[in-house]
C-alpha cells in the first residue's frame, strides 16, 4: 500500500500524474490520498500530519511526502525505514516528527537515477522521481538499491522547540500549534495522556485552569482544552472554531503545567 | 464496495486514516469517496446526499457516513441494511431519507466493543469505530454480531415537512432546497416525474408556471424548474447560479401546484 | 485503467456516483481522479490538463472527460483512440489538444443507446452514458459497437491562436496562458525544448530576456521563464505568485521570439 501527502492541492493534475506512473508499473497497489493540501511549501505541517496519520496503517505501507520547496536544487531525497513504515521524502525536514516518534532503522539516500523517469524535470520531482521510485519500492525492491546509507546527522531536521531551564524549573512545558483543522480546533505538538495532572494551559490570552474529555462538558461557546484523538493536547470551542475566537494560528506557542491539580488555586473546585 | 460520506474536509488526513484502518483489514476492498465536504455537522444535508447517490451502486455496497455532532457523547450507533444496500451511520437522522426511500429490512446498534479499535477516542470514531466495524462487516461479518436488533421507533428521524391541510386541498405540495450545486442549482426533496402536471412553481420570489425539460429551453441567464437527474425538482438559471440571483439557501421552502396546466392562467398559452 | 476528468468539484456526490455506476460493471479497475476542479465547463482547461497528464498513463489507460455545457442537446458523445491512449468525450472541442499532439487513430460517435443506463437524464450523461460506456471499453468492447466512424472534420476542435505573418517574418511565436496553477505559476501552451533559442518573452507588462532552468536561479520574488514540466514555456515568480504579481490569467497572450540570444541586446551578458 502507498499513502500521498503533498502539497499540490487537486485542482491541477498534479497527483493524478503522480498515481499514472506508479501504476504504471505496479497496477495492483492501493494508493490512499493523506492529504494534498499540506499549505504550499510548509515542511511542519507536513511532518506533523504524518505524525498522526502513520500509526493507523499496516507497518508496510509506503509514505511518500513530496512538500519540497528545493526541488531542483542539490537536496538529497531519502527513503527511510523504521517500525511504523517506509518513508520516501525530501531531505528538508519533512521526516522529522516520524524520526522522533518512531525512529530510524534504515535511511538510504535516493541517487540510482536509473529509477527514475528519463528526463527529470527540474520542477516536478514527484512524477519524475519520487513516483518511479515508489513503485519500485512497494514491489520490493530493497532500500540499499536506491543509494548510500546515511546516517541521521547527515540529514536536515526542524529545529526543536525548547522549554528554558528556568520554565521547566517551574513545571512548565512549551509546545506549538501544528494544525488547524475544519472545524476550528487548534491541535498542538504536546502529546499528553489521560493520566498527566495538568494545573493549567496558556495560549494567546486564553487560560484554562484544566483538560476536558467531552466537547459537551462545557456551554456552548465555552473554550475547552481536551487530549485529540491523536493524543496531542488541542484547544476547542464547543460547538464553534477555537481559532477563530482566539486568533490561533499554526506556528503559535502554547504552555502548559504539569503539576497536582489541587496545587493550583485556578482549579480549587474538583472537576466532577 | 464500501463508500464514505463525512464531513471531514480533505485538508486534514481524517479520511486517509480511516482507509488506512480499513484497508488493515481488508486490503482488497474498494473504498469510494461520496463526499467529505458535506457542511460540518449538517446532518440534513448527509441524509439527501444518500439519497441521491445510493441507487447508483451495487447492492452488496457499505455505505458509511459519519456526520456526527454528537461524536463522544451516548448516541448510538446504527448498522442498517434494505433493499439498496447496508449502512452504518450516527444515530441522529443521517439514515431518515434513506429509510423513507428504500425502507428497513434489518437494523442493529453497534454495540460490540471487541469490533473498535482500542482505545476508543472521544472525537473521532470515525477511525475507531466506524472504519473497523466497516472492515468487518466488508468481510461479511452478519449484522447480528454488532448489537442488538432495533426498531425503527427507537432511532433518530429528522422532522418532515408538513404541507398543511389547507394547502393541500388547493393542490399545493411544500418541499425544501436540501442542496445548492457547485453551479448554483437549487435541488429541492420534491420527488416528481415527467407526467406530473405542475401549474405553479414558487420559491423565494420566483415564481414559474411550469417544469422544463433542458436548460436550453429558455434564454441565458432565464430563470427554470426542471426535474434533475435524481427526479428532484431543481431550480437552476441557463448559463448562471440560481442561488445567487435568487437568494436560494439550503432550507429554503418551496412549493408546487399540481394539476392540469390548463387550468392555471399563468400557462394558458400551450408550452410547444 | 481509467482516469476521470470533469468540472464536477467534490463537493456533490456526482463523482462518486460515477464511480459507482462504473464499478457496478467492472469492479476491479483502477480509477484515478485526474481533476474535478476543471473551472465549470471551460472546455479549453480541460482540453490542455488532458495535454499534460495523459503520457503519464499506459497506453491501455481510458481517459473519460465530462465537461459539458451542451449536456442534454443534441450534440455527439465521441470514443477516440490514438498512441497515447483511449479517449471518451462530448464533441465540444475537449479533444483539441489530443489530438493536436498525439493525433487520431480511430474515432467514433457514441450512439448505442443499449450501453446507456435506462432512463438516461438530460442534465447528467457522466453517469447515465459515459459512465456505462466507460465501463464496457474497459471490459473490452471495440470502439466501432459503439457507434459510426468518424472523421476529423466531422467534430468540433477550438481555434488555434494564430501568429500572424509579418510577427512570423520577425521570429515571434504566439500562444496563451492555459492553466493558472495553486502556486500561481502560468502555464502557456507554448512547447519548447531547452535546446531552442529565445532572445524575448513577452506576456502583460512582463519582458524576459531569456529562458532559466530552476527558480532558484533568480532572487526571490524576481520573475523568470522555465520549461515547466510537462515542456511548456512557463512565467513564475521565485518564491511568490506569477498571476497575481502581474495579474495574468487564463487565456493571456504571451509570445516568444526565437533566435539566437547573443542578438539580442536584452541578452549580451551571457548566462553563467
Amino acid at each position: 500500500m502507498i499513502t500521498l501527502l503533498t502539497d499540490f492541492g487537486t485542482q491541477d493534475s498534479y497527483v493524478g500524474v503522480m498515481k499514472g506512473v506508479i501504476l504504471s508499473s505496479c497496477p495492483d497497489t492501493p494508493i490512499i490520498d493523506l492529504s494534498h493540501e499540506i499549505p504550499p511549501q510548509n515542511v511542519d505541517a507536513g511532518s506533523f500530519t504524518w505524525l498522526e496519520a502513520c500509526a493507523y496503517f499496516p507497518k508496510t505501507t509506503l509514505h511518500v511526502g513530496v512538500v519540497d520547496p528545493g526541488v531542483g536544487s542539490r537536496r538529497k531525497i531519502l527513503a527511510l525505514q523504521n517500525k511504523v513504515g517506509l518513508f520516501l521524502a525530501p531531505d528538508n525536514g519533512l521526516l522529522t516528527d516520524v524520526i522522533k516518534q518512531w525512529g530510524c532503522l534504515n535511511l538510504h539516500s535516493v541517487d540510482n537515477s536509473e529509477l527514475f523517469l528519463n528526463p527529470v524535470s527540474s520542477t516536478f520531482h514527484g512524477r519524475d522521481i519520487f513516483s518511479p521510485v515508489a513503485a519500485q519500492i512497494a514491489s520490493g525492491l530493497p532500500l540499499n538499491r536506491l543509494g548510500p546509507q546515511l546516517n541521521l546527522e547527515d540529514i536536515e531536521l526542524l529545529p526543536d522547540v525548547m522549554t528554558s531551564a528556568s520554565e521547566e524549573s517551574l513545571g512548565w512545558v512549551q509546545g506549538r500549534i501544528r494544525r488547524v483543522d475544519r472545524f476550528g480546533n487548534a491541535i498542538s505538538d504536546l502529546q499528553l495522556s489521560p493520566s498527566d495532572s495538568i494545573s493549567q494551559i496558556q495560549i494567546s490570552s486564553l487560560k484554562l485552569p484544566s483538560l476536558r474529555n467531552l466537547y459537551s462538558e462545557v456551554g456552548p461557546g465555552e473554550p475547552l482544552a481536551l487530549i485529540g484523538s491523536s493524543g496531542f493536547l488541542e484547544i476547542s470551542v464547543s460547538g464553534g472554531s477555537a481559532a477563530e475566537r482566539y486568533q490561533i494560528e499554526v506556528g503559535d506557542p502554547l504552555r502548559v503545567k504539569k503539576g497536582n491539580r489541587a496545587d493550583s488555586p485556578d482549579n480549587a473546585t474538583p472537576e466532577k
